[in-house]
């Protein structure tokens, strides 16, 4: 059994973007479909890429001297036509809905589209596109109270060096100088960083909607980089995971991701305790992540029960990438032994998974779910229906997962 | 005289980072010299660029299929060698300290370096590199107290749509819940977005020192994308403006940022004032931007006097990118026609230039200075040795200029 801290990749299994097998060979065009309109995603003033009604992205990029240029979404490649101006474009098929990672393929060079916004994903800046839900406005701005994301610095004891987080207060955190919060850690997938969640995820948008509906209760929200070497080590990477003959390879440096638990209990917490008003203490303390990070966020929970009492683990759990179960008496150092002790100590675990979300991570979290089962351990399980390992995936799981939270 | 709201393009003419022309041929290598490290703008874990001791600058690109690589520095093109592997490489000569745009080409087309963070600039995420500044920290954290910078949305009645806007707070301000603060709006330049003070200015950090030194009083800054069109108009592009045949073209779209001005009137200080603890008055309101920032603070600071009372030009002033001289008297509405009453009321006009900045930035300067000083307006001009028209000269503008203000 695979108890170390174990990286998913949040990202190199995202194959699956399109809803439909292109089947026909996809139908290049330089003139846009008439119901086709810049993606949200694009830099101001950007016509292209466009995203039709039913999904399909239009891309297009002037690249005269290029023999081959291609659309790649997470391995799935379009083959781009060149007009006579040496614009290159193709219209995919319909997309899954939600947020894909994309990069342009010139003559066998990746490279960022110079069209979209660059989110940090797959261990740097990268092309991103997103494909909107119809009649979904959850994660979307409204015409209700707005939070703040702060970035904030701090000086990590562990890693001996100034470190970035992102911490969202509620609506009514100034307005309300004498009121206190409690705090869910919110941490991001392999390759990723510390804007994931508001840039990719939403994370603000999703709580100020939810807040104002009354559906969840004021809270923080901290999220970190996630990635943590000791001082003296050699720096971490985040280079995303990769695998190789059943090898899982993670950040590529030895040392580059242990000693983040160290981090968040050393100094992230005291940090956010001596700089907000939070509650603090366990029972108002949640920790949750994607992918790598419900990796990260279940590892640190069980040997911090006494730092946090409600845990959430969005496609990805404690045991990485296994799909073997564990020994519920005696994995995480025994945490879930004593489950009576635990169901009453620990107020929320929560799963949550993407149906359409490729191996091994259905495998992998059943595999986690049957173990709990065996040892009695009570949680609560969500599905996202239709959608992969993929940030609507991870919205879906934060909106049905921050109501729970503190109550 | 031109005094429309006209972009300077902040990027456009930082052609000359090179400090030495480079008369001798690259040398290129793929063994980086002894001296030389990871540039402080790459992605976490990324071993290039990497910069010498003496400024020089190797870059790499694994292209195997390229036929040419050049690395391109605001239109400076250094050719890249092909090793046996695939990886291209070449090492410049040494480049003036501070922070640098630029692309990588592959055959023709120009792309972000994947192992560079990529910054807002130059209308989209674009590569940036920091060649780092010797024996200087005061934009650099240190073991001081440390302010936020807040990321806030707020819905516009000018443009008709949600704006996001940045918000530096002083270290004191959440501990000091009576103390209330003057206000900075502090804007980019063309090509360049709301991130740019803190990503490529570090102005968070520079004001965090002068504030632990006592040489600024704490105070909020607020930054704001500065494109804007009026609802139900064409949305602005953050294109930037091209020259061509004596023609400045801004955004690509009529109308894309005339209403600005209008925005920060109507919307943006009053949601600023609502929102934070300011002293909401003239007296403890200023206003400055760099290039095309400091012309829109220029133009913005005129036509509401009873809304600011402080002015900062970072190489840019009310005439853009124009070298005529204008008429005090009927210039900018008459708002220097009566000097006497103009400097009683106007507590600070500060101006200033990088010695090595390019045309037409020294010559629109000065004809600015030289119709101040005709009309018998009192300024405050500032040289900052050396560096062009790119961040470092910001940087120490913003060093100078802000411990001026509110005193």
């Amino acid at each position: 059994m695979r108890t170390l801290l174990v990286a998913l990749p949040a990202t190199l299994f995202c194959g699956s973007a399109v809803a439909q097998p292109a089947n026909v060979p996809p139908a290049p065009t330089t003139t846009p479909p008439a119901d086709s309109r810049p993606a949200p995603t694009n830099v101001l003033g950007a016509e292209y890429p466009r995203v039709t009604d039913d999904g399909r992205v239009v891309f297009q990029l002037k690249a005269p001297q290029a023999q081959r240029v291609q659309a790649d979404i997470m391995a799935t490649k379009y083959d781009m036509v060149k007009d006579e101006n040496g614009v290159w474009a193709v219209t995919t098929p319909p997309l899954v809905p939600g947020f894909h990672y994309y990069q342009l393929v010139v003559d066998g060079t990746s490279m960022n589209d110079p069209s979209s916004h660059a989110y940090f994903g797959v261990g740097r800046d990268f092309s991103g596109i997103e494909v909107p839900e119809k009649g979904v406005d959850y994660y979307l701005p409204k015409d209700v109270p707005h939070g703040q994301v702060r970035t904030l610095w701090y000086r990590s004891t562990v890693t001996g060096d100034w470190r970035r987080c992102l911490v969202y207060t509620p609506p009514d955190y100034d307005a309300s100088p004498s009121a206190r919060y409690p705090v869910l850690y919110l941490q991001h997938g392999s390759g990723e960083d510390e804007t994931g969640w508001t840039e990719q995820g939403h994370a603000h948008f999703i709580l100020d909607n939810l807040i104002a509906e009354k559906k969840a209760v004021p809270m923080i929200i901290v999220m970190e980089k996630g990635y943590a070497g000791r001082a003296g080590q050699a720096p971490p990477s985040a280079a995303p995971p990769t695998v190789a003959n059943g090898t899982i390879r993670v950040g590529g440096r030895p040392g580059g991701m242990n000693a983040f638990g160290e981090v968040v209990v050393k100094d992230l917490v005291p940090f956010v305790d001596k700089t907000f008003r939070t509650i603090a203490d366990r029972e108002h303390r949640a920790i949750a992540g994607l992918s790598m990070g419900g990796n990260q966020a279940c590892q640190i929970a069980l040997a911090n029960l006494d730092t946090f009492s409600w845990l959430g683990m969005f496609s990805g759990t404690g045991i990485g990438l296994s799909t073997a179960p564990f020994d519920p008496k005696t994995a995480f150092g025994g945490a879930f032994a004593d489950a009576e002790s635990f169901n009453r100590r620990v107020h929320l675990v929560w799963i949550g998974l993407g149906t359409a979300e490729p191996n091994p991570f259905p495998g992998s979290i059943k595999a986690f779910k049957e173990s709990l089962d065996k040892g009695g351990i009570r949680y609560v399980a969500f599905e996202s229906a239709g959608t992969a390992h993929e940030w609507l995936t991870w919205r879906r799981s934060l909106n049905d997962f921050a109501p729970r939270l503190f109550r």
